[in-house]
């Protein structure tokens, strides 16, 4: 597979009367013409964090000026202030500023951002609009696109939510070139994944490219981007609210998450936890005899060239993590269930194999 | 119209895979079969208060116990506590519970436990189900009915919130057996309601019935439940989200909520505060020519019948009421719009009729 130098791509995410469309390319976050149809009130609330605000809210006010009323907040920065609490500033600028339910929210930053704005949207009067500018490559690749928005609890990560599509996505390329390395390699973590559940020539093109992608050339930015958009907003048609076959999304999650967890959110970045989780998964699948040595390999080749670990740290105790495990949300009438793969591009979700998953824990882990 | 007495009615709200039944009669609550169909995992979590829990949790728990893993959670009762701060207590209860996603939440109680519950399944995990078993009048012929689930915020009532519908609503006549007088009343604001929007036949109804129905006999409570519920049921299935006719159930309620805000939450009920709205939105409407005096009086002669205040305090100020009711749900474009009665029994939704509503305020208020 080659890869044509685009400058822009289109997606639509077809959803009946939630549909949206998602515009990839570089500069969009200054065209008034990208939101043009997006924005159907007058007055709208920009939610950034301190870090992304002072980089582009101006750029994005300034491209809403000419139609809209536009406002901004500032959010602190980082997974921490992911609560209830800061949801609550969101909520207290809206209804002191008298917005009504025309009002759009826009968020700009990263999957905090997206998150916590997202469920602003979803819960201010029963649901407003609201726009998506994502910031990180993470964000862009994945928590933008599918309309899981929600807030973490001090007992698990994202367990307070809602599903509120966006009414538009739009990703912005340049911003990429100013992210720090470590978050480019943990929205690469998302952009494998993609692989590894359902597209394998993607895999295989990923594999072949890696040096230029981690050059962050532009034109493999976009196809990046547009693939792994194009494989979430497949997924998210067929299984909105994730009924089904949307928690094959959740590969290399279940371990991710309760890794983040324990390490306390922040020390490692969720893209990170998800890189290990995946080898983690590749690891139960090998046990179970679904793939092979040489499979697993690749797979932990890959990862490791995108600059993500292949493991979790070796200091911490199964037992913990298989408990954190536990509160994992595909749980269903209190068996574990896990995303794991036949092949690579052929992930399944399947009832706890009991003996391969704790033969995991003890190969990575003390007890 | 006359009453045939009967034993129990059920009603269908016909919204799709969101589908679910009414169930009105005597003795629901400790029937098992009654709960049949709608909680479909093991886990139930009963959200009550701790008026109204004590009286009838044993009774739904002993229900439950043969098909379901059952516990309670009694949060501290009254509207003052329809917070977020309130609803993480169920989400806390939740997640060190380690309840999954097919776990169901049991509504047991008035409109604030419902609203809460609600926005608390709707909220966990991105939505697991619940069941309303509404205590009051009030939240048996509204609240309970049509999937408006929140919280309040210190600016403004049901600011924060999601449609969730239901699997399932009870409806336990006996309940209403130890209403206290002042909560009987205030729910029958609700039921005149109906008959002002869009029923007329009803409305007669009550008028020639609101002896019996103050006393309270079986049948007649049973008759303007299932009434009541078949005209929000037919409105909600119409337009689920609000936006257009079921704003038409706000009749009285711009008026209302600025007038609660403006008294202090729990000043007045909600019903009082609704009773005083129509008669309000009466008010204006024979300002601009929909009403004449006979029909305004008689609205406010059925509305005194049920024991429910016909006006507001006096003592309260226009200017403020009016910035209150700028807060409106129902406001677009920064245009305040009123639910007004064209005739007993047709309501609709209409742009600010600005000179009447002023006449209206000053009418009732200082300045």
């Amino acid at each position: 597979m080659t890869i044509d130098p685009v400058k822009q791509a289109d997606l639509r995410v077809a959803l009946g009367e939630r549909s949206y469309d998602i515009a990839i390319g570089p500069g969009l976050l200054s065209r008034p013409d990208a939101y043009a149809g997006a924005i159907h009130g007058r007055r709208v609330l920009i939610v950034t964090n301190d870090t992304v605000g002072p980089l582009y809210q101006q750029t994005v006010a300034d491209a809403l000026a000419a139609a809209h009323d536009v406002d901004v907040l500032a959010l602190p920065d980082g997974e921490a202030h992911k609560t209830l609490g800061t949801l609550n500033l969101i909520f207290d600028r809206l209804l002191e500023g008298n917005y009504g339910r025309d009002a759009c929210i826009v968020a700009l930053g990263g999957g905090v951002i997206g998150d916590i704005a997202g469920f602003a949207a979803a819960s201010y009067q029963r649901g407003i609009d609201f726009v998506q500018l994502p910031t990180t490559l993470l964000a862009q690749v994945d928590s933008s696109v599918g309309g899981k928005t929600g807030v973490n609890h001090a007992l698990g990560k994202n367990m307070i939510g809602a599903f509120h599509q966006p009414t538009r996505v739009l990703i912005d390329v340049d911003v990429l070139e100013t992210l720090p390395p470590r978050e480019f390699a943990a929205g690469m973590a998302e952009v494998i994944k993609y692989g590894l559940i359902r597209d394998s020539d993607f895999f295989d093109w990923l594999e072949a490219n890696m040096e230029a992608i981690n050059a962050r050339e532009p034109a493999l930015l976009i196809e990046i981007i547009r693939r792994s958009c194009a494989n979430k907003a497949e997924v998210v048609v067929a299984d909105e609210r994730e009924t089904g076959q949307r928690a094959l999304l959740n590969l290399g999650h279940t371990f991710g998450h309760a890794l983040e967890a324990e390490l306390g959110y922040g020390t490692w970045l969720h893209g990170e936890a998800v890189a290990a989780g995946m080898c983690m998964a590749a690891d139960t699948a090998r046990r179970i005899g679904w793939l092979d040595g040489a499979q697993v390999e690749r797979i932990e080749r890959v990862i490791a060239a995108a600059h993500l670990p292949t493991a979790p740290p070796a200091e911490l105790e199964s037992t913990r993590i298989r408990a954190l495990m536990a509160r994992d949300k595909k749980v269903k009438a209190g068996e574990l269930r896990l995303v794991l793969m036949h092949d690579i591009g052929a992930a399944v979700v399947t009832g706890a194999h009991g003996e391969a998953l704790d033969a995991t824990l003890n190969h990575y882990f003390g007890h």
